[in-house]
């Protein structure tokens, strides 16, 4: 089942510890979309500028994903400076220039609309509302965002939790959301606010996934439905983890749109997918090492998830 | 089989955000011993003052835990006193005074000869290395270690490394020891100074497993030896993280010491022992909840975690 994406197409500057790269294609959408096309259709609602070219282009397409919904604005594209040279886990941005992105009106193609799954990537509260309202009969919704809109745009975000199915943030966001320091405190407290089920990313440490009550349509499973924990591979070098999450975003729900039924099954291998591909994302600068990636490798590292993480 | 295991036995002045407990029953070898008596026998060796008196013998006989190796000597016991009020992950000392422990000779009883495991808990490298020594037999040693050991007393505890077969330490002291601030590098370093396995644990998110090519006997086979990642219980309160450390190692050496054969299955069921009595040690004060264990809860929680990472 196709998944329609709304969120970033951005151009990224990025430096870490392996080195520097210039305006790498990146953005949330890409990034979960690129993730997202190993498993399922994917369509994207965007913004670029003029300096999105048929380069930019050829690595939607080359994946078969749907691009009619990136619109074309006079001006340049969103981009982005940060740097990770202290700390892998914590990028330092240097520049943010919205261009094109700053008058963002997101416009849904008539061929996206029979899309049963919408993720909502890290963009405006509002927007994400708006592109939440217009799509009132898919099947799934899953979200993120980010510590600036938990911090200076709560209520427009409160009000895009209550349509979600499915949350997906990381510690920090999921604490300061919730004004809890404690991880199992605050996915409950955020689980209050609208999602049926919250998953927060470790980063290095893999991705928690907590449920509530009517997580899988049965009232009442709660009581057997304990948080699942998928973990991230032990890598000897990250060299870039601009995407990382978005990555992990699109192979979950990427994964979950392939699965005829959503099941604590399907959910746990989705989480596994979604580590899978963040895996894959950090092991070179921006979006270079999912372009390259192929099925086969996607399931021989599913295996090696599972052999690092299961008794027998 | 039996363990004997050496280290501190002391008394503990803890504050938390779930509150302050004065002189709790503390010290290393009390953590890891009630901790492995669940699986197996377990004998102690230790110093303490003339403060130790039968309601703390007490709570080592109800476990039948051997102490003829605690020496009674005259003065006070090891009296640590510390708080995690800003961080649950990371205490911070007000007191340490070492008492008895200054002059700590260990003594290894007769009786605790024909032990098959060794475990070198954290106390000054070369008390661990005189021990090692002194049982030369014994069939596998494991050992923990701390920041101020691997940065003041290096080349003590570089040799006490030579002599171990596993290493239990936590991400920080990894990447001191090893000067490398990547956790798989660090490994590899770490495993290259001695011990054939190294276990990293990494506090609320649980523990990871590297190996050398001869962790199981079979050289050559470190090519399907991945690394193996136990999780930690996400936990609603940590009462008091004190301990957590060495009862994760209690569990997880006394589950070794308690199997026939050490295979990589029985290794991977160690950690998730191991991670099982960390889990169970946070949820009160010093020891309290750990003297209050069944083998019941143990199991049920063993199957939790399971529940917890596994796919099916």
């Amino acid at each position: 089942m196709a998944i329609t994406v709304v969120g970033s197409v951005a151009y990224d500057s990025i430096e870490t510890p392996s080195g520097r790269r210039e305006r790498c294609l990146g953005g949330a959408a890409t990034h979960f979309s690129l993730a997202a096309s190993f498993f399922t259709d994917v369509r994207v609602i965007a913004v670029v500028g003029e300096d999105f070219g048929p380069e930019q282009e050829a690595v939607f397409k080359k994946r078969n994903i749907d691009i009619q919904g990136i619109e074309r604005a006079p001006g340049k594209s969103f981009f982005w400076e940060g740097s990770y040279l202290d700390n892998l886990n914590e990028a330092k941005t240097h520049t943010t220039d919205l261009n094109v992105f700053a008058s963002f009106e997101p416009k849904i193609p008539e061929a996206y609309r029979d899309s049963e799954f919408l993720f909502l990537a890290n963009i405006d509260p509002v927007l994400q509302r708006r592109v939440r309202e217009e799509m009132p009969d898919v099947k799934l919704v899953a979200g993120d965002t980010m510590n600036y809109w938990i911090k200076d745009h709560r209520p427009a975000l409160l009000e895009v939790l209550k349509g979600l199915n499915i949350l997906l943030i990381n510690d920090t966001e999921a604490k300061m959301l919730a004004g809890n320091n404690n991880l199992v405190k605050a996915a409950h407290a955020v689980l209050e606010m609208g999602p049926r089920t919250l998953v927060v990313k470790h980063g290095e440490y893999g991705a928690t996934a907590f449920f509530s009550d009517h997580s899988f349509g049965q009232a009442g499973a709660w009581a057997q439905l304990h948080p699942f924990r998928a973990p991230a591979l032990p890598l000897e070098e990250v060299v870039d983890p601009t995407g990382a999450g978005d990555s992990f975003a699109g192979g979950f729900f990427g994964y979950l749109a392939s699965q005829p039924e959503l099941t604590p099954a399907t959910f746990r291998r989705a989480m596994f997918y979604g580590s899978v591909m963040g895996s894959f994302a950090v092991e070179r600068f921006g979006t270079e090492r999912i372009q390259a990636l192929t099925r086969k490798e996607i399931d021989e590292r599913f295996l090696l998830f599972r052999e690092l993480t299961h008794l027998d």
